[in-house]
């Protein structure tokens, strides 16, 4: 009982760490709730139940099954379970008749070849790349549809009246999922790519702006400045974004125009930011390998390149931070401009410092990968920078 | 029409190639028109029909969703249906027993609000990472099965016997799909995983492998190596590839034993060795980012460095190659280890030239780069063999 106490506490912290860290979620969680609550009336209502009977199920299922985080998932599930289930009825319906030509003995056997094609068939087309990405659910529903409109037309006869109903109550339900989750504090998958996109460019940012001070162990008031190292890892999730932000650009596509974002605003761009930002990342990622490497440097020739790599590392933090700001804002500004310059500059300096020091010092090893992966972060910062003027 | 023509033959096209890319697929494909087929006897069967009715439909939608490509998803699925029927159909009908005792006018609204509350909590459930990864379908069954309970328990008053039939035709939805997913061309989670991390190590390989002769513009009978710059980009799907992962792990320790797997085959070490797989790529795609690059870098010094540089890429290819077949034979042996050893002592050797080299030449820049990040593949490398061993 300890124990079990001490977990459920454990879940209990969680549960909360999630809810504050995003409250959308626990008002999500509400709507579902709301959205289940208004599609069972159909059950309390007696006028509403005798229109639908049994039917009035799928209304639940679908509400159930729609409801997503986003707006652009909600409507981009619900039109796939529309349009499916239009088509597929339609489909069953044009099979049913078909099968009723060949005969009592013949029916059976056409039905089910019937079937077995079209399920085949379809889900072939789940490997099309596209298919997976936007149309996934509705294949899902397509075969289900056909199938229970074809094989129980076989027993009932009562086929149309069965796909009118499982039409107008999938309508029911869509449209409620739709309506709750655009009126009820909308939650719009393009404005989470947006940010989701900034972010990430500012994590990038903190680690560069930290990792000067971090890789020459940077000294202060006798003490060792120690940087959260957490904070400077927080860059590693952008490496994996990829699968997120199309996900989200596939959703944002469908929303309707809101805020400060129209209905066809070039979410694809956003793409290719987020892919010049992971390029960066792999970056960052071989950059922080070099961190607490142990090769010894002589301290003078450390004090002479110090001063360039943290300028350069910082103000190619501070570029990426201008970037990610001028996102969020939706401005252009010339201050990213400004610090990528600076950093180039640093570059150079670098660079002909090199060329006229005197190097008996040969362990440069560890130090140039660092410069050299600092000019390559440059060069990813001013194409970043040719892409967000959009 | 001329247009619709090429349209339809490039669809085609891409689908012909889909399934030589890999013919499991045609093979699900044809495994789930069976499997529906399978089912679809229950209404063509008088007997068998009679026992269930209507209620068929719910095992006809069960196979429809369960099936899943590989056997671990399709058992993770129909465990997570089973499980959520059961626990909601037990709550449902409590909930009803509960709200009936409140009499005729307090019923709807008592259930209204357990409808309400239980949505809500099991939706922000599916916030939980953990519940996301493994649950997540469960958790929607769970709210559909409640809401049907306890909804349709408020009209029909046979709702034990509704209870019982969803479970009953569930389970046999179930079995159809694992007996049909298991017994007939199986594609097993677990060895997808297998393959997976081992093909992504080669990718690898073949990058390093390449690298050398394509860095420093190797010519061979005056013209020079076009070495496949696609062949080379292969590495790219590396870094993107922990999602697929993660999940095919997940899948994979629901599966019993099979071929060469035990039922408690460790999949987490797979998931160690692809995380390091992929910290190596970024490494590679640092290095890709030298490729073509167009510093000027004297003749000789080249020609003294290109030996060591070529060496360590290559010999770091040829150990990741030899840790894939490692991993796919199974086996351990000490060919790559003796590879690691080699680009180790390559490293050394550039070392040591540095060390003696007089260096007025500066423009190292470019090169050094390329052999630090070469000496931490080599680091990774061994990393990544001492986790083989598994």
């Amino acid at each position: 009982p300890e124990k079990l106490k001490a977990n459920v506490i454990e879940v209990i912290k969680k549960a909360k760490k999630l809810g504050q860290d995003d409250p959308r979620r626990v008002i999500h969680s509400l709507k579902v709730g709301l959205a289940l609550t208004l599609v069972s009336l159909f059950y309390y209502f007696r006028p509403l139940y005798d229109g639908f009977g049994m039917s009035a199920i799928w209304a639940l299922l679908t509400v159930v099954v729609v409801f997503e985080f986003t707006v652009g998932a909600t409507l981009s599930k619900g039109l796939n379970r529309g349009f499916a289930t239009l088509l597929a009825g339609a489909l069953g319906v044009g099979a049913h008749y078909l099968a009723c030509l060949s005969g009592e003995k013949g029916e059976p056997i056409l039905l089910g070849l019937f079937v077995f094609l079209i399920a085949a068939a379809s889900t072939f087309t789940r490997f099309f790349p596209q298919m997976k990405a936007r149309y996934d659910y509705g294949v899902l529903i397509f075969i289900f549809t056909f199938g229970m409109v074809a094989v129980s037309g076989y027993r009932d006869d009562e086929i149309l009246k069965l796909a009118h109903q499982r039409l107008s109550t999938i309508l029911i339900g869509c449209t409620i999922c739709v309506v709750v989750s655009i009126f009820i504090c909308p939650v719009w998958a393009g404005e989470d790519l947006h940010n989701l996109v900034a972010v990430n460019m500012e994590k990038l940012a903190s680690f560069l702006e930290g990792f000067g001070a971090e890789y020459f162990k940077i000294e202060e008031d006798g003490e060792r400045v120690l940087i959260m190292i957490d904070d400077l890892q927080a860059y590693k999730s952008v490496l994996n974004s990829k699968a997120g932000e199309e996900s989200l650009a596939n959703f944002a596509r469908r929303e309707p125009g809101h805020g400060r974002f129209g209905f066809r605003h070039p979410w694809k761009e956003y793409l290719k930011i987020g892919a010049l930002t992971r390029q960066c990342a792999s970056q960052v990622e071989a950059l922080n390998g070099y961190i607490n490497s142990e090769t010894q440097i002589s301290q003078e020739f450390q004090r002479n390149i110090q001063i360039f790599c943290t300028k350069m590392s910082s103000e190619s933090g501070n570029a990426l931070k201008e970037l990610a700001s001028e996102i969020k804002t939706m401005t252009y500004s010339s201050l990213a401009d400004c610090h990528v310059e600076n950093a180039k500059t640093a570059v150079n300096d670098l660079k002909t410092f090199f060329k006229a020091a005197m190097l008996e010092n040969i362990d440069l090893l560890e130090i140039m990968s660092a410069t050299t992966v600092a000019s390559l972060l440059i060069k990813i910062v001013t194409h970043t920078d040719e892409i967000s003027e959009s």
